[in-house]
C-alpha cells in the first residue's frame, strides 16, 4: 500500500460537503480501487460555525484557502469555492507553486485563467484536473482527453447547463412565460448567486471554452464565443418550433472551420425527437463528433451534490492512482491560438415576425429572402384576430450573413411590425 | 520527447486496419497528446497476402502472432484477432510474460480468462487493456473504472450487441420476422462468423460479465449469467409491446442484490419513450448507475473500422503516456467471488398466451396468478378469428417465482393452447 492521499478542501457548499461524505463512506472503497487510503486533513470555507449536517472536526481548519493549499499535510488541493479570480484563484495559483496537485470545479476561473494555470501546473509538473467544471457528474473531460485520444474530433455539441434546459422544458411543459419560470427557478435555489451566468449563457459559455481546447488542441477562448442568453426565448416561439417538430435549447456548438474555430452558445432548434431534442429538465448532454468514432453521446445529471462530488473524485482517484496528464490532454507550451470564425458555417434558421394584415405582405418577404439566396423550406401563417399577423419560416441552410441581408430588407418593406426572431437550427 | 511507443498488431481484419490508419494519418496529432511518437513496428495475420487496401510492406511480418507479441522492437501487443483461446490467448500470454503491454478487443477472452489474465499482468507490472471490448467507440471502461471510480455502483443496463438492436428495431420498422430480418442481416455481413454469438446473447453477455467484474469488484463470472438470445422473439411481440407503451431490448443488467450479484442477459421491454427504448439500429447504449453520480447513460457506435479503432487507441494513448491501472479497476487478487443470484430482484413481467375461445377461459388465467400472488396491471385481449384468443398480461411487481408458480398452475388448467411467453419490463 502506497502512502495515503491527504485531501484539503477549500468551499463547503453543496459540492464540498458531497466530497466530504464520499471520502468518508468510501474509504474501503477508494483504498480497493487507487491502492491507498484517501484521506481529509485540512478544510477551509468562509464560516466556521455553519452547521452543514457533517461533523468537521477531524479535520484542521483553515480560514484563509491559500494557507489551506500550502499545507505540508495536504497533497490535493481541492478548490471548490468558484469564482474567476479572489481566493479560489489565488488559492490555486499558491497550490502549484507548493507543488501540490489541484483538482478543482471552477468552470470561470478554467476559461479565463486556463492557459496561464495549466503553464503554471505543467512547469511545476503538477496535476491540474477538472472534471467537475463541465457537465456535472458526466465524465466528459476524462472522455474527451483519453478515451477519445485517437480522433480528430470535429465538432461538440451540448446541452450543458441544467438551470437553462429546466427553464425550457419547464416553460413548455406548465405553458409559463420565461419571467414566471424563471422567478420559480429562483425560488427553487436552481439558479446561481448571479443567475446572469446561468440564464445569459456564460455559466455554459464557459464550459465549452474547455470543452473546445482539448477537443481541439487551441488555448482557451472564452472570449471567442459567440454568446447569447435565453431571456428573450418565448413560450410563443416554444410553441412554435414544437409545431414544426423542433425543441428550444441552449446549445453549446464548437466546430472547426476552413477559416478558424467557431464557437457558438446561443438558444438554437434541435430535431424534437433526437436525443438533445428529448431532454427534460436539469439534465445535460454532450455529444462528440470524431473522424473515427463517429458520434458519441454522454448523458447525466449537469449539478448536484452527488454527481459533482462523483466527478471530482473520479479525478481525486487517478491522482491516487499517480495518473499524470497534460491539462487540456496536450502540453499547454503546445496549444496554438485559434483563429475566431463566426457564423461561417451555413445552417437552417427558423424566423418568426409579425407582419402587418396586408395583402401582398408575405410575398414581400418571400422576395427579398429570395433577393438574398435564402431559400425557404416551410412557411405557415397563424390564425390572428388583430392586425398583426404571425408567420413562421424554416428557411434550407443558408449563412448568417445572407439571412442578414435578408433581414436588413424585410425591415426597410414597411410590411415588418417588429424585428423578426432568429433562431439556428442545429442537427444533432 | 519521450521513446516512441512501437505497436505489434495481430489480426488485420476492419479493426485491424482501423487502427493501422489512424496511426498512420494521426501520428503528429497522436504525438502531440502523448508527448512521443507512436508507431507500428509489425503485424502479423492468417493471410499475408490478402488485398487490405493498406500497403504494410513498412512493416515486419510475423505469420506467428506469439513471435509477434515478444519481438524486441514491439513495446504493445494489440490484440485483434478474437477467440477465447487458441492464438489469441497464447499470444496475449506469451506478450505478458515478455512484460509487453497488451491492449485486446477481445471480448470473449476477457469473459473467460480476464481473472488469470489480470493476475498475470498484474504480476508482471504491464498494462492489460481492453476499452474497444465493450460496447465499440464509447468508452465506458474509462468511465466505470476511472470517471466513476469514487462511487459505489448500483446498477448497470445497456444494449451492447449492436446486431441484436439492428434485427429487433428492423423487425418492428419493417413488419419482417426474425428469420426473414435474420437473413438479410447475415447477408449484409452484420453478424458474427458463428451467429450464435450475436443472437444467443453470448457476445452481449461477454461484455457485461467485463463490467460487471469492474463494478462490482469482483471476479469475471460469465458463467453466472441468466442467458436468452432474441431468437424466439416475434413480430407479434415486438407489436403488441409496443401497443402497451414498450420496446423489446436485449437487455444486460448487472445489480447487487442481498443474496449476490445479478447479472441478466436477455430480450426484455423497456418503456418506448426511455432513451434506451428509443434507440435504432447497431448503436449500443450503457447506463450506469452510482449512489453519487445517480444515472450516467452513454451512446454511440457498438461496432465498424472507426468506432473499435477509436477504442483501441484510446486505450494505446493511456499506455504511451504512462497510465497504469489494475485491470478491473482495483487489483486482480482483491477481486471476490460474487455469489450468484438469479431472479431475485422483482419486476413487472409481459406475458403473452394464447387462450381456448371458450367462456371463462380468462377468468381462470386470472384466477391463478391471483392465487400465486400475481397482481394484474394491465390485461388484453385482441380480436381473433380461430378458436385461440390471443391475450396480453402486464403484471404489477412479481418475483420470477412467484411468476413461475402462477405459470406452472396455469398450465394445468387445460385454457392454455401453448406456453406463454414471458418477458421481464425492466426501468431505465
Amino acid at each position: 500500500m502506497n502512502a495515503p492521499l491527504r485531501l484539503g478542501i477549500a468551499g463547503l457548499g453543496t459540492v464540498g460537503i458531497g466530497v466530504v461524505k464520499t471520502v468518508r463512506q468510501h474509504s474501503a472503497l477508494l483504498s480497493a480501487r487507487t491502492g491507498r487510503d484517501v484521506s481529509i486533513t485540512a478544510v477551509s470555507a468562509r464560516s466556521r460555525d455553519k452547521d452543514r449536517g457533517v461533523n468537521l472536526s477531524a479535520y484542521a481548519w483553515e480560514d484563509d484557502p491559500v494557507a489551506l493549499a500550502t499545507r505540508d499535510d495536504v497533497d490535493v488541493y481541492v478548490e471548490l469555492m468558484g469564482g474567476t479570480d479572489g481566493p479560489a484563484k489565488a488559492s490555486v495559483d499558491a497550490a502549484i507553486a507548493a507543488g501540490k496537485d489541484v483538482v478543482t470545479a471552477n468552470k470561470a476561473m478554467l476559461a479565463i485563467h486556463g492557459q496561464s494555470l495549466a503553464e503554471a501546473a505543467e512547469t511545476a509538473g503538477v496535476s491540474l484536473r477538472y472534471e467537475a467544471a463541465v457537465a456535472g457528474g458526466i465524465p466528459v473531460i476524462k472522455a474527451l482527453t483519453e478515451g477519445l485520444a485517437g480522433n480528430d474530433i470535429t465538432r461538440i455539441v451540448g446541452v450543458m447547463n441544467g438551470s437553462c434546459n429546466y427553464i425550457l422544458t419547464r416553460m413548455e411543459s406548465a405553458g409559463l412565460s420565461y419571467d414566471e419560470v424563471f422567478a420559480e427557478a429562483d425560488g427553487l435555489g436552481y439558479l446561481e448567486a448571479d443567475p446572469q451566468l446561468d440564464v445569459g449563457g456564460i455559466d455554459a459559455a464557459h464550459k465549452l471554452a474547455i470543452l473546445s481546447s482539448i477537443a481541439f488542441g487551441t488555448r482557451v477562448d472564452f472570449d471567442g464565443i459567440e454568446l447569447e442568453g435565453i431571456e428573450r426565448v418565448s413560450i410563443n416561439d416554444i410553441r412554435h418550433a414544437d409545431d414544426m417538430g423542433f425543441k428550444i435549447k441552449l446549445l453549446g456548438v464548437a466546430q472547426r472551420t476552413g477559416r478558424g474555430l467557431e464557437q457558438r452558445m446561443m438558444p438554437c432548434l434541435v430535431p424534437a425527437t433526437s436525443p438533445m431534442g428529448q431532454l427534460q429538465g436539469g439534465t445535460n448532454m454532450v455529444a462528440i463528433e470524431g473522424d473515427a468514432v463517429e458520434q458519441i453521446v454522454l448523458r447525466g445529471p449537469g449539478a448536484g451534490e452527488g454527481p459533482t462530488a462523483s466527478a471530482v473524485m473520479g479525478d481525486v482517484c487517478d491522482i491516487a492512482r499517480g495518473v499524470r496528464l497534460p491539462v487540456f490532454g496536450q502540453p499547454a507550451a503546445s496549444l496554438e491560438q485559434a483563429d475566431r470564425a463566426t457564423a461561417v458555417l451555413p445552417a437552417p434558421y427558423y424566423l418568426r415576425m409579425s407582419l402587418v394584415d396586408k395583402p401582398g405582405a408575405l410575398a414581400k418577404i418571400a422576395t427579398v429572402l429570395g433577393d438574398a439566396g435564402v431559400s425557404i423550406d416551410r412557411m405557415r401563417q397563424y390564425e390572428h384576430d388583430d392586425a398583426s399577423a404571425p408567420v413562421l419560416i424554416v428557411t434550407h441552410k443558408t449563412t448568417r450573413a445572407d439571412l442578414n441581408t435578408a433581414i436588413a430588407a424585410m425591415k426597410s418593406t414597411s410590411v415588418l411590425l417588429s424585428d423578426p426572431v432568429v433562431l439556428r437550427i442545429e442537427s444533432v
